[in-house]
């Protein structure tokens, strides 16, 4: 499996870190040798045919120029004329999505599957984006986007087919919880967003964090992809985090919660600050932890935990999504 | 998809109702027909070419005597000359296995796929039963054998395939747990037994929950399934729930739980009492709950909790398997 890695921040450098690590392992347990052939940051795109190191990549990018690899610089015009299966795009969220859209509407055209880790271009899109993988024969998967590392569209389309899905609650963006859960605790919302920044656990752009969008963006496409409803951001009811104080409100079971649910037949779906249970597991959920609860028809639900998120997790969400293609 | 649908008892009662309620779902969504053309208990094996219905065949299991259903009475012998698709079997656990070996070899070698809910065939022969089915191009899948509707193999399979699993900590049956919950809240054993056989989770020979047998075969199928060892029952160190009472020991956060890990290279197993700290989320589990948090290299740990467990989410677990074929 050849891949077009677009993106070396926090999550893509993460991969690379993997892929160093485990590619023969995946090579030996599923058959799969999963090869960069094009590697892009803001500032180059390269290729090479015969593979890119992840481990070389890695070195330059962290020391600060990927152009130091020698690997042959391209134009990004010519992405699609270069021999490859997957584009995977790991680029920073644009607040309209339409950089997302048309690369993956390209994508497609020129018979390439898609990977994902990025919100925007689903959230705003994605009855276009579903259409044209569709009707393309191709795939798009997008695991990293929701719950980062927690695997959350895999659980629900592997593992729950046989049971009718009527709910999720999720705390699905480990930035604006932990935000929260720094103020609930006394700290200031500026020494919250540095520590936050210290983990990679932020947007490129903050304020799509604790504004509430990231969260907003995740709440759709969960809606899109698991009650086949085609919501955009605007359809629904979303909050942040900012301007919130321990004085003004009881915050330590507080969280940014994504909630999407049938109720008598119609979908009603919201990202706001909610109050749990202290015996609601998510309750248990601290620092950058994620989770969510699955409920279904006729039987008990569902809950999966990860006490800790970031970059990392969220790459093993991307590169499970390769592995299921 | 055609399958022989053998035991009809909690579990496979379950499978009906679910079958008789979600079939037209399961069509539309994933397009696939689950038919039920042989199904049998103890008494009788039915068969019919157009399909068994499973709210008629539940109707006359529940009156009695599934022959007034009016289908075809059968030979068991005669099972493999009936036109299916996979095996699905149901029937209560033999402590040596021999049973269910001799089935799903024979299933293997007449083209037919299996799919168990039954333990000691696969924890007594998993090298044998495998290499059969490897070398008759034939599946068999066993979700339902550990920790009952929770999602165990299929998300080790599916969902964590870019991570490295190295150990998976697990109260993966619900019978043993339940007796041990209520003997520290002061119930007598005799009454933990009555109370769990009327929630329909303890196996036919019950003492196989509780001598520990049940937990033992449950280590052994997730540490050949997930690390790739060959162990039998006998290999590994299990203890039960018999004879204990809250007197002699602490049991408010003692579990029994399914331990497999791989340390310093080498694989240890065991099935044994073991106290939580408070904290840990296993110990949240109450009554029939189960759950697993399964470890990986280099990545925060993930844990899956499911509150309550009883055969119709053991049933949704067979069905999956049906689904993921």
């Amino acid at each position: 499996m050849k891949i077009a890695l677009l993106g070396l921040g926090q999550v893509g450098r993460s991969v690379l870190k993997i892929l160093a690590e485990n590619r023969t392992y995946y090579e030996q347990r599923f058959h799969r040798k999963v090869e960069i052939v094009v590697a892009a940051d803001f500032h180059h795109m390269l290729h090479s045919e015969e593979g890119i190191d992840p481990q070389r990549l890695l070195y330059y990018k962290e020391k600060g120029d990927i152009w130091g690899t020698g690997y042959t610089e391209i134009d990004r015009e010519t992405l699609f004329e270069r021999e490859f299966d997957v584009l995977v795009d790991l680029m920073p969220a644009t607040s309209d999505g339409l950089r997302a859209r048309d690369l993956y509407l390209g994508s497609f055209s020129q018979s390439r599957d898609v990977v994902t880790a990025c919100k925007s271009g689903l959230a705003n899109f994605w009855p276009e984006i579903m259409k044209s993988a569709v009707s393309s024969g191709r795939q798009i998967r997008y695991e990293a986007t929701v719950a980062g590392g927690v695997p959350f569209f895999s659980f629900i389309q592997q593992c729950l087919r046989s049971s009718i899905v009527t709910r999720i609650l999720g705390q699905v963006n480990s930035a604006a919880n932990f935000v929260l859960l720094n103020i609930a605790n006394g700290e200031t919302f500026d020494h919250a967003i540095e520590e936050a920044g210290k983990l990679g656990i932020l947007e490129a752009n903050y304020h799509f964090d604790t504004l509430g969008n990231d969260s907003a963006w995740k709440t759709v496409i969960t809606a899109n992809s698991v009650f086949g409803s085609k919501l955009k951001v605007n359809d629904i009811i979303f909050e942040g985090v900012e301007g919130l104080s321990p004085e003004v409100a009881d915050l330590k079971y507080t969280r940014l919660l994504a909630d999407t649910e049938i109720q008598d037949g119609k979908l009603v779906a919201s990202s706001t600050l909610r109050k749990l249970e202290p015996s609601d597991p998510l309750a248990s959920l601290k620092g950058t932890g994620l989770g969510f609860t699955v409920y279904m028809k006729g039987r008990a639900p569902l809950t999966v935990l990860e006490f800790s998120d970031g970059p990392t997790e969220t790459a093993t969400a991307v590169i499970n999504d390769l592995l299921l293609l």
